[in-house]
């Protein structure tokens, strides 16, 4: 391909919107083009990047026998009141309604359409297992689109969905699915981590997260130093951590603190560590699902150098998305104190304890009286625990949950696939029922797993880049050669592109050459944005000495060749790693 | 691939909500299932006949030099705003509210958007020409979704939009886009005809549509009998046709026609042909575009045996959308009588004549009384024509308006492709301007391209299908082959198929392999429904005999060959006829 005959625009300047490196250098390099915000076209680069991650997921997912599809994006409402996720998913999901008042909802995800279009056809234990998959455009409206296509409107997913006759069955194909998305994040080359994770929407009794690494990630993951042991922290569990000081119950005390409304403030009044303290915080949910929590507002007890986690929160009461905390003036109606002196005594509404709490005697807190702390409290004598749980962020340096004697690390991650156990959460909502050997009527074990294509793409160059641009991994490199020619005018020289991009395209080589009429500087800085894995100047100068540069554009080394090696050096390398990587085991 | 490995359950009986045969079989044989109204899910052997069809019309984009990229699907309103289109779209443009109150629609043309991904790097003469497409999911709400994949409300599209410096240029890619495009029909197999047609909310001065010939096809044409000229009905030019007797003027005379309401009554009463008589028709057109008719009502005159084409009244009258016929209330407020009895004298309204209205002489028209009507009117004398025009449907046996010794043929279509020339009609609302050579600002022509991917799929079986079911040409059919093996669990038959299936994997035939326990009969039937090109019967009985029998679904032909000829007749058939077909000169 010629630049010159393709549709490639580069700019120098970062876009003023940009939040992270990769979106920038998407922006500059003409991969992706802003229409609104979180809505990109994508160009031809892009687009030849897109269709090789896609060529990839497709491979791996022949290989276990999954069967490709596509799904309609408009969903009629009805389709997913029979879930109850039409409002479960809450204004993520964009609606609408068509001329003549019908109201459609456009794809997050396809559970629900997946299990209409099997449901007629898979009827008997012989019709099963199945894997269907499909890869697609799908649609989240985000509060705030950021990130480029990390976090978006629009974007595309491969999305798989998996029916068994039985858990174990549909356990084994989730441990093969999860396999498969190890040689497919493998085959790209780059460095990821497989986490528990909370199942958020989707539902079921187990999942993982893939997640690229990435300083700019949005999620925080923590990681065991020792053991196999890797979690998102949303659901990373956290050991109690026992006090430092083990202590007799005193007798209770109320003290005057007077403008102190943090626990900073109040470690600093009382000459005591954070870690000595207890915060009280409330949350409220909006319809709780389990029925034995049928409060809606519940005070939470964290060590003062503690973080509250809102999806643990979610997980104990069975709601379908986290809790609220309660706006100042709700505490102050609840408790009688505003924030920074509240506390747990006296209170009506159920208390929930962290463990570390829990194993505090002579607790720190507020009076619910403005300007007053309580000391010496103590559960069971001066209030009654609701349920004491895992209820706080797990940290860097806590122990592992299963071998405690390492720690954990923490590290940033994007997430790019996700893989789900669902059970019968949607079979039986939706009656996809089949009749087992002995003439029972049985629903459907389901799995479902999703990659972010898009997403994917950008994450890579998110932890794969340096100063002067994108450096892709040749598996999903839109073009794996560029060659630079600085003298188009130059008759041989042509020549000898011409040949080399037959030669090329006999190897199964993948060349770009800048044909435009400009200069050298403005070709290499153009190169090394553009990233591809090598790059070949060809000027009249060296060309006449017999020679061709190559540069490897992550390590920059350069070779010089004579001009009639290039093409088996380039096939040499080239070819040799991608079939490293299709082979590679994980 | 093997039948129990993929997802593919045929059903015996029609669906009850199928409009036409193609619609049937696509539904009985799985290759689409109903989401919601005009909504489908694709199979994965739809899936395979539209990547086939995707690559056949890359392949013949790339020849020319179009660059593919992928455009979003929600197009944020000031997109459309720009060009006035949307409003002008009406209700069959999808949209839709955030949940930041921000209006969307769903790109059912992508014109505006297109413009607007090039217009800030189409900046110079040295920047054009561009060609560009992509093959991309589009919505359209159909008032009444029907037949299938031909009107739905989302649907698979090829849409091309090219830049040009001058009107030449982009003309001369209009022709090149349209042999193009007949070269991709070509290779499909199938009847079509290229007609002149309305341009629509698209606009432009040229245009033609790639219709194939169907029965059932939506369209109505009119193709010449001996020179190249065709076109769809809703524009073909009416020649006007002389009355079948001249006669001098004659004196207004009222009549009275107690009962009459039609022009057959009408008929019957004056006991004169239809063709002797005259209709007045009344249309709305809201929001007239042109200056110079700025009326809303207007009267038309047609000749009684003849039909009013509402596309030549809307492009009379400049209009976006076609007018809408008056209702009977609004009538009897215009001119004082039912229709009925209505007529040009007297009338306050601007009254178009049709051509063959105006060859006529003592018209017998309504008298604007019930029960009344005029006989003896002439224009000029008893009313004055605002316009006289084109205004009446060309019909079977009319003259070819190009050479009117011939005469046209009728023929009905669906349409398949369109090519516009657009001229600068959206670069000029859209501020896409480039620098001429000599430094002056010029408006870009443009020219935009369109294939009905999933409608020409079901189209071509429109076309091509039988009383068993589907005939798929074997460019686009899912598998070329079809083996119908009628003892599964005999070993040596097993291994048969099994060196089959990679001797044709290696000769780069598709074959689908029906492994399931069933019948031969049910084998038969299914494999005649779906209509590969070859099936081979393959039994015990004829295996050891040294035979397996091959037959052509199309022609059902039927060859005995020893199993090991098999695959180099169909090697010879199958890719054969693909080469001979990619080759074919239009």
């Amino acid at each position: 391909m010629r630049w010159t005959q393709t549709f490639l625009y580069t700019q120098k300047e970062n876009p003023s919107d940009a939040d992270i490196v990769s979106q920038s250098l998407f922006v500059r390099a003409g991969f992706i083009k802003k229409l609104s915000s979180g809505i990109y076209y994508y160009s031809p680069l892009m687009l030849r990047a897109i269709r090789k991650l896609e060529a990839i997921i497709r491979e791996e997912h022949e290989k276990i026998g999954a069967i490709e599809i596509m799904m309609p994006i408009l969903h009629p409402r009805p389709l997913w009141e029979e879930t109850g996720r039409w409002e479960e998913m809450g204004p993520g999901l964009l609606k609408l309604k068509n001329r003549n008042d019908h109201w459609f909802c456009l794809g997050a995800t396809h559970e629900e359409a997946c299990v209409d279009y099997v449901r007629n056809d898979l009827r008997s234990w012989r019709d099963l297992p199945k894997i269907i998959y499909q890869i697609q455009t799908k649609f989240r409206d985000e509060i705030r689109p950021r990130f480029g296509l990390l976090r978006g409107r629009e974007f595309i997913m491969k999305d798989a969905y998996s029916f068994h006759a039985t858990a174990e069955d549909a356990q084994k194909t989730y441990w093969l699915m999860y396999k498969t998305y190890q040689k497919i994040f493998n085959r790209l080359g780059i460095t990821y981590r497989v986490v528990q994770a909370d199942s958020g929407n989707i539902g079921g009794a187990i999942n993982h997260e893939f997640q690229l690494l990435a300083s700019a990630g949005e999620d925080a993951l923590l990681v065991s130093e020792g053991s196999d042991f890797a979690a998102n922290i949303e659901i990373c569990e956290a050991l109690p951590i026992g006090p430092e000081i083990q202590e007799p119950q005193k007798q209770l005390e109320k003290i005057h603190t007077p403008g102190v409304r943090t626990i900073q403030q109040l470690s600093d009044f009382l000459k005591l560590p954070p870690s000595r303290l207890v915060k009280t915080l409330f949350i409220h949910s909006e319809g709780v699902a389990s029925t034995e929590n049928t409060a809606q507002t519940f005070a939470i007890l964290i060590r003062g150098d503690h973080e509250l986690n809102l999806v643990k929160v979610k997980n104990y009461l069975g709601l379908s998305n986290p809790p609220r905390l309660l706006e100042d003036h709700e505490v102050t109606k609840v408790c009688g104190a505003n924030p920074g002196s509240c506390g747990p005594i006296g209170l009506e509404i159920p208390i929930l304890v962290d463990r570390s709490v829990a194993q505090m005697t002579n607790l720190i807190v507020g009076a619910n009286q403005d300007d007053w702390h309580v000391i010496n409290v103590n559960m069971y004598r001066d209030f009654t625990p609701h349920h004491i749980g895992d209820f706080r962020m797990a940290q860097e340096g806590d122990p592992d949950p299963t071998h405690p004697q390492y720690k954990l690390r923490s590290y940033r991650g994007i997430e790019v696939g996700h893989v789900f156990y669902l059970g019968t959460k949607y079979s039986e909502k939706m009656h996809l029922y089949y009749t087992t050997p002995e003439g029972h009527q049985k629903p459907v074990e389901m799995g479902c797993y999703g990659i972010g294509v898009t997403r994917t793409l950008q994450a890579i160059i998110e932890q794969s880049h340096d100063q002067d641009g994108m450096i892709w991994p040749i598996a999903v490199s839109p073009f794996q050669v560029h060659l630079c020619v600085l003298d188009i005018k130059d008759q041989p020289i042509m020549e000898w592109v011409e040949k080399m991009e037959r030669d090329c395209e006999q190897a199964g080589i993948e060349i770009l050459v800048d044909d435009r009429d400009e200069r050298p500087g403005v070709k290499f800085k153009d190169a090394d944005l553009l990233g591809f894995p090598y790059r070949i100047n060809l000027g009249k100068k060296n060309y006449e000495k017999g020679m061709v540069e190559i540069i490897h554009r992550k390590t920059k080394e350069k070779v010089e060749l004579p001009p009639q090696n290039a093409i088996n050096y380039l096939k040499e390398k080239i070819l040799c790693s991608l079939r490293t990587s299709e082979n590679e085991k994980p």
